[in-house]
């Protein structure tokens, strides 16, 4: 996999996950899956809690009630455990992305799409978010490698779209800018939506929804319009 | 100071800044404040690669060069330093927001205005928003109440400044909501843009600040434009 610092020509791997820990001591899968769904839930609140660098994995076997002599049938590490739970909370939330939202719903506009991405993303995805942006700074490298390319890839796939929606030219930087700037919205709720308590969570998926169809049709009118020429 | 947690009725005082310790056992103040400086930025450095809670206070002294012994004549503890941190990056870095600009520079486009607002922000606030956004849940709880009625108040100072413009109502929420969006998108600098290394900077600015625009130009068009009247 060679780096993609410049261009488009980006034609590495991109893993759909991060790596899990092949752990096959326990015969009973489901009662395996069980266990390791309990360390998980455990760790998950005491790292959104406490933080990764904090929690220790003694904490987590005392929140879970798993024994720390059998934790490790289950996980490789404490950093297994976040692996799978980036996994599970922030790749494969089954919230889709924008892009795919517009081509299953043709039929609707940009901005009820909007709308249903940025709602069904903080509500569904919100603890993930929550701990991608707070663990990011603790990730092992390939790990992080990982989680860029992933970005990437759902960057490349929504501004593939918005290009096409708005006609701009296949090098265009700014569809990218754009769909880099969507997901970054799709943490707004998590972040920062704290502080609008007292708002009703419908005026502000409307108010941010009505934004980016805005800021997206924006780029679709810079195209439309271009430098008058001389006749 | 009582709670804000529903409606605009918030009129407690609002610290302009966390509380720092007091320590005057230096006599020599411009000393005192040079080893401050150092072990602020020690402390920086090591807070944004390790996190807060993996650092020690005995990293700090060893990054910085300020013996253990003496540490404690500049700096209360590491939540203080924290503190100081905050204080100097993020809410009093020199850095005006976007509605203290408007008003300095009446002349500018709103566009101009949060180009500069944006670009400032992610140059000059690059460390403090990462600061802010990772240690916020190490924060204690007075200081996580002092953040956020900055915070409020940053956000209803612009939510003005953008219902006057748009002719909004007072109780419009949808102002508030697009201030707080916009503080947000200061941080889409630092948080998301080593995404886009292959991007000249300005082109980054110059497309989100355009979205930026024709958000707040959104909110002014629905009003502008109201349902049609039965005559």
């Amino acid at each position: 996999m060679h780096e993609n610092k410049k261009g488009s020509g980006f034609t590495g791997h991109v893993p759909d996950q991060l790596f899990e820990a092949k752990l096959e001591g326990i015969q009973d899968t489901s009662l395996a899956e069980q266990r390791r769904d309990q360390i998980c839930d455990a760790a998950l609140e005491l790292f959104l809690k406490k933080g990764f660098a904090s929690t220790t994995v003694r904490d987590i076997c005392a929140l879970s009630g798993v024994n720390q002599a059998s934790i490790y049938d289950y996980i490789a590490n404490k950093n297994d455990i976040l692996r799978r739970l980036l996994n599970k909370l922030w790749f494969r939330s089954g919230v889709p992305n924008l892009h795919e939202l517009m081509k299953e719903h043709p039929q609707e506009s940009l901005e009820d799409c909007v709308r249903l991405y940025l709602s069904e993303s903080w509500t569904k995805k919100r603890k993930g978010t929550l701990l991608a942006y707070r663990t990011v700074p603790h990730l092992q490298k390939d790990d992080r490698d990982a989680m860029r390319s992933r970005d990437q890839l759902v960057i490349r796939q929504m501004a593939e779209k918005f290009r096409h929606r708005a006609g701009l030219a296949e090098d265009d930087p700014r569809a990218e800018i754009i769909s880099n700037l969507i997901i970054y919205l799709a943490g707004f709720g998590p972040l920062r939506d704290w502080l609008h308590q007292d708002i009703d969570d419908d005026v502000i998926v409307n108010t941010v929804a009505a934004g980016v169809t805005a800021m997206v049709e924006t780029l679709a009118h810079s195209v439309e319009q271009p430098e008058p020429q001389p006749s």
